[in-house]
């Protein structure tokens, strides 16, 4: 399980045995820190329950004076290491950054808001944002005041205050990180507190063991499963153990009741093996790995008549680390887990041009006026789902940073279409002068949202994936100052432009786009199939099977 | 500790206990495995003590059956599942692959020999060479039967017969695998009995301690290093917990001493970072990791005077796999510290284009008559060694497969510069010829060897590094049919050929060397800069500072 959720169950034990307890929580970093906000560290009189919010360095502060700093309330406590004399905390500081964290006394017997509504959206496998007040010169609202939406949830200290809680809620759409109010003098930590990802562990021999433990400390909440356990106490580390009995409709529906399943196939036999692996296609799993040589999965594949290339499959499955005991492939297994829990590949850090946590902002054009089509394509509905809804979907789930999108023609209608999708809103009233003003808008949100790049996408290519994405992102970090998408024999958008390119695409007028740069510059070109089918036509629309509306209210 | 290692720990208490075991060991295997050779199970009784044969398929069969299947002594059982009934020897078989296990009795209070030969190998922090007779059909020699080089051993049951000994010699020089001894009957296993990697962990920070148990788990010895520790009890799992007070040769004298070293600087402070990376970049450290971004490690080298660019410094450390809490931030690490002790890039083992196990044979071209320098180049000393030894010993540092050097002019005097070396020596009698005829040599070496690809080297360009040959293999590894070096503008040796070029290969002639194919092939060009630096005329050698021995006797 993840650090919140096992926070979260600590807490609950404290609350029953009427413990006190401190909260502290990181809410802000700037400059390099071990945490990023949302990291949360438990701490119950002299005792050091669970989570941290600094590689050893902040912990010792907060467990001997958090109490007396916050016996007057929640307050946050900045601490600046950028000044290297070592000992200002009484602690060693050598990050050379600044992080300020939330403490908050919880007395005996009584629960804390933040974690009821992390337990309660934990219960439910769904996502809630949690909005926390981290600084106000309001004096209507104090810090530690929060709001949270999702699933229903008392709070000890709401925002009541109507223009920071309108405030707030246009937050909460939009990525986390921390807000600053416009003209209300109050700073928020927008948090999106996520279930745990879930790993169907699909096979019971003792080389899952070491996966289970491993996949359970970094996070996941962990379900071994296979016809018959034999042994079932090895895995003790794990959530749940349980025999299927072979039953196919039962493994189906325990993966697709997990909000974020990843599943991981090692009965080491070829039948189950293939059942498993014909389950998994057809399930909601985000991940799929086959242990074994990449030709057994392929036949694997084609015993059930399936024609290979899911971009879920992951085999031979692991990171490449000459992995040859037990242990040393479940680092190899669950390396590979956690790097695409994140989006991430799993190669060298070092070889990586860009910084650490480097940002991506993502955002999506869809603020034209399809005067091609005659109505507003943005709104096309492919398999049920508008196609700007579908674009920034699938932004959202790269999970490379902030989203928004940019409306102009018939805004109403396609902020409607994106209901309460977490992207920001991004309005482009001059949007009839052409693309070029909604590239100019898009470079103003990316550098209100501190990203190191800007990636420009259209509403219009509803086949875009998250591995394209970041397809686009890699090459970024690797190093390229602009990366594009190849197709039909041109380079074009999706297109991930890095900062020190920003002020040309600023420069940009009237009907130009982002290709003017990609033809003139040194561009990184990844090739991308999809990008072939795009919406300019209602014969395009007809062609994909969607339907195009009419004309809405604006 | 590796898994042998705690084999070996776990062995010495059943000794101690004058409790009876048994140990069974991987010694051949064929098609897909989940373990390979020299993998050992230790068992007692019916308690499985530590290590494991396959996958969990073959355990339950070894320790059921595996004490009656050998009591009449040692005794190989094959395991074959590459006929799918599954059920054949009343476990899962699923991997399609033939294993042979040795299965070996050990009588209540006697040591057994390969283990205590290992012992004595990790307590001198050196590598022995074990080679075990798995297949006889000659009378005089019993499988079972062992000859062991490195530190003094008494061995239960040698090698006697003269003939076998003397190939059984002639085996051992060369690489770790099954080797057929031609005409006797007879096949061995050669094993490289190796310490365990160790890592120094130089900070003592909470967020250590998942480092630790992490890196113990998959087969570091660890040392827990800094100038204080505090709460050392949390390092439970660790080998070592030293208090340096801060002094530098303490601590380099800890590194050097290591057969292996590898080192973590992580004490979120800049002073003792700082004096860290001083240590650890003159140590003998083959990988210095540090904690934080990358321009706080820049910094930290200028405040140091060094330039930087050495490529044992890993910074940002670890993979890059979104890590936020502690236990992914040691993921990412550990992760790392196993590839580099494999020389393994990290990234998903599904983007490579090779097969899992896929084997690179080295071969050093060193039969040359070095007509234009008058004497024979490979023997020229740079730092006290002679060039063709400095060449193979890297190959063998890179660890991709099986190392041999092409014998000719000077072979005696050749051979002896090699000394103990763990390299095969390849004979060409034709040398005299050209070039193409020991070209021709190594490929039938490396189709012998069973490897997948052939990396050909020159014992005349002494700067070759263990990276530059990793990056050969990893071009090969990722589709690339040849991979070569490009330097001065040309493309040359070192170059690594896909087994389906070796056609070519062997139809050089005379003086043709294989730059033939780099001209006419699409070829993966690998820059490397050191390769402008060979030796062809007395003057290359003074310039590099070495001296050539006058013609010795061959």
């Amino acid at each position: 399980m993840n650090e919140l959720e096992r926070i979260v169950r600590e807490a609950a034990t404290l609350v029953a045995d009427r413990s006190p307890f401190l909260l502290a929580t990181v809410v802000r970093v700037s400059g390099s820190s071990y945490r990023r906000p949302g990291a949360r560290m438990l701490v119950a009189g002299d005792r050091w329950v669970s989570g941290c919010v600094s590689g050893g360095c902040l912990e010792g502060d907060v467990m001997l004076r958090g109490e007396h700093r916050c016996r007057d309330g929640a307050v946050v406590v900045t601490y600046d290491s950028t000044t290297e004399d070592g000992e200002t905390w009484g602690v060693g500081l050598g990050c050379n950054g600044v992080v300020d964290v939330l403490l908050e006394h919880v007395a005996a017997g009584a629960t804390h808001d933040a974690l009821a509504f992390a337990a309660a959206c934990f219960a439910e496998e769904t996502t809630g944002t949690l909005v926390t007040v981290i600084r106000s010169t309001a004096g209507a609202v104090r810090v530690g005041a929060r709001l949270a939406f999702g699933p229903p949830c008392a709070l000890a200290h709401p925002v009541t205050d109507p223009a920071a809680r309108s405030a707030i809620e246009a937050a909460a759409r939009g990525p986390a990180g921390v807000v600053e109010l416009d003209g209300l003098g109050i700073s928020v930590l927008v948090e999106k507190i996520a279930p745990s990802p879930q790993l169907f562990v699909l096979g019971g021999g003792h080389d899952a063991v070491s996966i289970v433990t491993l996949a359970t400390s970094v996070g996941f909440r962990v379900t071994v499963a296979c016809p018959t356990i034999r042994q079932g106490a090895r895995f003790r580390a794990a959530d749940r153990v349980v025999s299927t009995g072979g039953a196919a409709d039962r493994l189906r529906a325990l993966i697709d009741a997990a909000a974020e399943p990843y599943v991981v196939i090692m009965h080491h036999q070829v039948t189950p093996d293939r059942d498993a692996l014909a389950v998994a296609l057809a399930s909601r799993a985000r991940y799929i790995g086959v242990l074994g040589p990449a030709r057994r999965t392929r036949d694997l594949l084609a015993e059930i008549g399936h024609p290979g290339g899911d971009p879920r499959i992951h085999a031979p499955i692991g990171l490449d680390l000459g992995a040859e005991t037990p242990e040393q492939i479940a680092l190899s297994i669950v390396g590979e887990l956690q790097a695409v829990a994140r989006r991430a590949q799993g190669g060298k850090l070092r070889a990586r041009a860009r910084p650490l946590h480097a940002r991506v902002a993502l955002v999506v054009l869809a603020a034209g006026g399809s005067r091609r089509l005659g109505r507003p394509k943005q709104l096309v509905e492919l398999d049920g789902a508008p196609l700007v809804r579908r674009v920034a979907t699938t932004c959202v789930e790269a999970r490379s940073g902030p989203v928004g999108v940019v409306l102009g023609a018939s805004a109403g209608a396609v902020a409607r279409a994106l209901g309460d999708l977490e992207v920001a809103h991004i309005a482009n009233d001059g949007w009839e002068e052409g693309i070029a003003s909604s590239v100019r808008a898009a470079v103003r949100w990316a550098e209100a949202s501190k990203a190191d790049a800007l990636l420009i996408a259209l509403a219009d290519q509803p086949l875009l994936t998250v591995e394209h994405l970041t397809a686009l992102r890699d090459a970024w970090l690797a190093g390229a100052p602009i990366a594009a998408s190849r197709f039909s024999g041109v380079v074009g958008a999706p297109a991930v432009f890095d900062r020190s390119r920003w002020d040309a695409l600023s420069r940009l007028q009237g009907d130009q786009g982002a290709g003017r740069l990609l033809r003139v510059e040194d561009v990184a070109a990844i090739d991308w199939a999809g990008g072939a089918i795009d919406v300019d036509t209602a014969d395009d629309v007809r062609a994909l099977g969607g339907h195009a509306p009419a004309n809405p209210p604006s």
